[in-house]
């Protein structure tokens, strides 16, 4: 008889038990053993659970029960789920979580802690929720060189901006609408301004370079300022506004940015709609592969976390020995304003006269793509530039600024 | 030092030395020792290559080196592959193999002579190309019940087929320029015909339900009667025609069938085009995932080959332990006629007489869709008939061969 413990009984934690509960002779079968939820930690109770006599509010319950081989981390956040998971790894207890942000913060150190003790720390549903994409990425693709990833890892954000793409709803009334559907918080920075998905490309980004990525080297921008006139433009000119969490490598140092990003329709990418996460991998072997699924949810995360115990039930023995190297190489990164990109601007001639300023626009950058839609206002101009280093852009632009205001920048996938 | 053994240098072969070389660097830390091609077998002769010293046509060459741990066996067939497999196995050697026809035809068996001998028998290369599929299928989604898979599992029918939909090709000539393109072979039954994708199914069916599916099980239909009527018609209702491998639990039985099928617009699976590949999963936890990518090709194929050798070098106690059990139980599959599908139609009416024809139709089927499409004969009804057991719609069909003659029938996703 194997053991495992649940640190967290929300919803993620919930939808653990119940799925495990719900295929437990399926997945006995598959370890070749017995095995029992023995411990619920919460610190709130529980008291009509059927699994009533599982619950404990002490840690020591845990991690001094020989018993208990595998642990699932389903707190969140870096305060106690970091000391619990250190301690647990300490004592060569396996770990598996969905916690994103303490995988982003502390991942080296707590891979470095699992491997010197022969313990396994296991996060696929840290990112893309129940999307197979770590193991995918660290195994299957583990021949290629990576050259980029670009993923829709936010399903709130994608949510939102499916329904300005879709219905044409404002960003407020669509950020309403997420709230009220449970979707988003009523603090939804981490969702709107990309922290989330900074967290999840930079766990990816560590994975495929096998370098830390930590998420304040890597520059973000969020959809709050995403107009409908931006949708509009974006649809014309053939392409859809999705917030992208990208990482590519340059030489031997790589790039690592979230931002909203036009995705052109011939991307698959820019069929994914609503709460569903897609991850784009382009290597030099395997060529693009993508990922798709719900990239969150009790039951679709349960679904990776449960994948993950039977994995670490299989492997005692230290042997699936994910890691990467710590950084604190500033330099590894490059700063977003020296990597080359197109960019959609939306931009006001202050003079009236958008056709003096589209030559002028025209002998800045040479040759550009102006983009049309109804309605559009006698004194704006919408275009597409050519790729060139960012910095480089907004120089140009800043030439542009006596003369027109910008209103809207956004890059090119 | 480890070393490797490549047997068969075509087009997989030769695509694996290549992308093993390019990224050894990589691939030695990753394993954390230097690792070697050995040997490449052969019987031809490649006097000019760069890995002329490693060249064998001597099989024994092989499996008599005690230092070779891993042979990727990239011929092909059920002949030489299957001798060399069952010895190497036997020998404790892990074998890694694109060879779908040998895994559908014998998985079972291999697979229970590598456990016996602590060896690993990998085939993430056999379904989907560099797609990663088996992994995932297998570790990533191990904690659901599989309710079924759907498939586009064949890159050479899904060509013509985006030849016939995009530019309104007929079949013949799209066959003919697959040919020029070198995507389909001068004999090209074997894709078209469907017998590539029933065994790719063959093999995700058993992995995810742990009984072999045999290939003879399968009922199988391939595209070659299908028009650009049908295509027109299947445009107009919101459909794609894709041919779809599919695998599906019914109770404590499956159903697996191969056959071309009308895919909503609203699946991402009827975005999928040219030569790609395209697998959607469902599984009760994790929901609806897809995985996309190109399913064929040196570079694809070789990617998947060199992300198993890397894994049976990591592993080399038999731990990855995929095994399905034999099944010679011919109630385990559900005859296609006894499942349940919705069915597309496209008959002539004998007497002319559309609208009479339509009243009889609804007569027996009950609430049916009728679909039009531009410049229609006068003869022609096409619909789509409810959800019902194949076999009634076969019998109601047989009633309506009275008054019509049925041209085409597709079966629903």
């Amino acid at each position: 008889m194997s053991s495992i413990a649940i640190i967290g009984f929300g919803v993620v934690g919930s939808g653990t038990v119940e799925l495990f509960e719900k295929n437990k002779a399926n997945i006995e079968k598959k370890i070749g053993r017995p095995v029992e939820i023995k411990y619920i930690l919460d610190l709130k109770d529980f008291p009509d659970s059927e699994y009533n006599k599982k619950f404990t509010k002490n840690f020591d319950d845990i991690i001094n029960d020989p018993d208990v081989e595998v642990v699932a981390e389903l707190v969140g956040g870096t305060t106690f789920a970091y000391d619990y998971t250190k301690k647990l790894l300490s004592k060569g207890k396996s770990v598996v979580t969905s916690n994103k942000e303490l995988v982003a913060c502390h991942g080296a150190e707590l891979l470095k802690i699992a491997n010197e003790n022969n313990a396994n720390y296991l996060f696929e549903a840290s990112v893309g929720g129940g999307i197979p994409i770590i193991r995918p990425l660290y195994k299957c693709l583990a021949g290629n060189a990576i050259e980029s990833i670009s993923g829709i890892l936010n399903g709130t954000t994608n949510f939102i901006l499916t329904k300005m793409i879709r219905e044409q709803m404002d960003f407020e009334t669509a950020l309403r609408m997420a709230q009220e559907l449970g979707y988003a918080e009523a603090d939804p920075t981490a969702d709107v301004e990309g922290e989330d998905a900074c967290r999840k490309i930079c766990i990816l980004g560590s994975l495929a370079y096998g370098k830390h990525i930590y998420p304040e080297q890597v520059h973000r921008s969020g959809i709050s300022r995403i107009t409908l006139d931006d949708v509009e433009y974006a649809e014309n000119a053939g392409y859809a506004i999705k917030l992208i969490g990208s990482v590519q490598a340059i030489g031997n140092r790589i790039s690592a940015i979230v931002s909203p990003r036009f995705v052109s329709k011939k991307s698959l990418l820019s069929s994914v709609d609503d709460v569903y996460n897609a991850i784009s991998v382009v290597g030099d072997g395997v060529g693009d592969v993508v990922f798709y699924g719900k990239g969150a949810g009790k039951l679709p995360t349960a679904s990776a976390v449960v994948g993950d115990i039977i994995d670490a039930l299989k492997h005692q023995e230290r042997i699936l020995a994910i890691s990467w190297d710590d950084n604190h190489d500033s330099s590894y990164i490059v700063p977003y304003k020296s990597v080359e990109t197109s960019m959609y601007v939306r931009a006001k001639a202050k003079d009236n006269d958008v056709d003096k300023q589209k030559g002028h626009l025209s002998d800045l950058f040479g040759k550009l793509i102006f983009i049309e839609r109804n309605g559009r206002a006698n004194d704006e101009i919408a275009f597409i530039t050519p790729s060139l280093v960012e910095s480089e852009i907004d120089e140009k632009l800043e030439v542009l600024s006596k003369s027109m205001s910008i209103e809207s920048k956004i890059r090119m996938l």
